[in-house]
């Protein structure tokens, strides 16, 4: 049984997310079907994370058992020959057996889009968030630097977010325009906490809109208070950028 | 009754394109429950024509007759706050009960996206046409300009296309990238029969894949024969872009 570990694009837009639930449409659900359909196997296909509803994938990783050792360059065109347009394998390659596409990973890079003080675009909708009030990109530049470090991100926790440690090593934190009124806030730490991103994101707004200080940041790391964070970031915005392992 | 001008911008991914159908969702009937829902009244919104199904538009043009007189800015965003957000208005004008969106356009212009020689996105699915083949852009663009002029377009009527005269004059008709794999071809036309453009995208694909000669398009306008014709090209990668008036 060689394990292989896939590097996936989605549109997470018509899907309820990455992790397999009954009698919905999931990224998860969805590959385990298309191995089933080739291989007549069913397999668990295991995520180097859950991404939610809505939430979009570059570079999403994952690890597979199958039955056979396939070429990479088959094995992704007959993955892809099975699975909609909106979920793209990019690569497969063949990993080790202690290889895991959750544990084994000691990097993972989001990016978050906004389009600012425009018109909001018909086109944009499920792949932006679209304000219509200007924001300050410097303050909340200044205040996505206040997260590099580890620190405990309990503030930024959503409910029921699991039993895991709060405590994340971030790495890169900022704002940047990638277009004269689309910004982009990228993030990469060790590991994140569910909506951890979003909640990020959430302040980032308040921030940027002059509703919040930039102080609010080192506030919310320095009490773990969640009343003091904003409403978190709707998903259509996000996107799991890359995966890195050692 | 003031008659309004409204120019929209739609995303036709969910739509069974612009023509009212009971029982399905289509722009002109989105927009006829917006208007009865904001003002108690069943009105008819004249389209500059229509648009199948999947078919974008940046810049749509419509006339409705209202029974009260609204400010431009308050009636687009009246209108907006009750369209999904996959139709937007973009502007609203007050204009003379001779304007009639159909009847008084002059000028029309359409682009089709065409992705080619790249791994097909699944961001782009719904925006473009994917072809995994390169193209010989010369080739089209060659044959793109054989258009250009007053022409008997008959071999690219669609059947059930109806019974108006199949001539039609072309402005502009070329073929450029856009950026490194994307591929933009430009028409302008005084009108359009129905599935001309995709009939003309899909003799262009295959001139430009090489399995057809820049001159099977002076070959289409002389005979009308459609069985010269390549299949048409898919919804998707269509937009209108704008309608010009007098």
């Amino acid at each position: 049984m060689p394990r292989y570990k896939l590097t996936l694009a989605y549109d997470g837009t018509c899907y309820h997310g990455w992790q397999r639930q009954v009698g919905k449409r999931t990224i998860q659900g969805t590959l385990e079907e298309a191995i089933l359909d080739l291989f007549g196997n069913r397999v668990k296909v295991v995520g180097s994370g859950r991404t939610d509803a809505r939430v979009h994938a570059l570079g999403q990783a994952a690890h597979v058992d199958l039955s056979l050792f396939i070429h990479s360059p088959d094995l992704c065109a007959a993955l892809n020959s099975r699975l909609p347009g909106d979920i793209r394998v990019r690569e497969t390659e063949v990993v080790p057996k202690t290889f895991h596409a959750r544990y084994s990973a000691v990097k993972r890079a989001y990016c978050y889009l906004i389009r600012a003080a425009v018109e909001p675009s018909p086109f944009l909708r499920n792949y932006t968030h679209q304000v219509r009030f200007p924001l300050d990109s410097d303050a909340m530049n200044k205040a996505a630097a206040i997260l590099v470090g580890t620190h405990d991100f309990s503030a930024f926790r959503s409910t029921g977010g699991g039993n895991t440690l709060p405590t994340r090593k971030v790495f890169n934190s900022e704002v940047f325009f990638i277009s004269r009124h689309t910004l982009c806030y990228f993030i990469t730490a060790d590991a994140f906490l569910r909506k951890m991103v979003r909640g990020i994101v959430g302040t980032l707004l308040e921030i940027g809109a002059g509703k919040a200080d930039v102080s609010v940041m080192s506030r919310l790391l320095n009490t773990g208070d969640r009343t003091l964070m904003a409403t978190v970031a709707p998903p259509q915005g996000l996107y799991l950028v890359a995966v890195s392992y050692a």
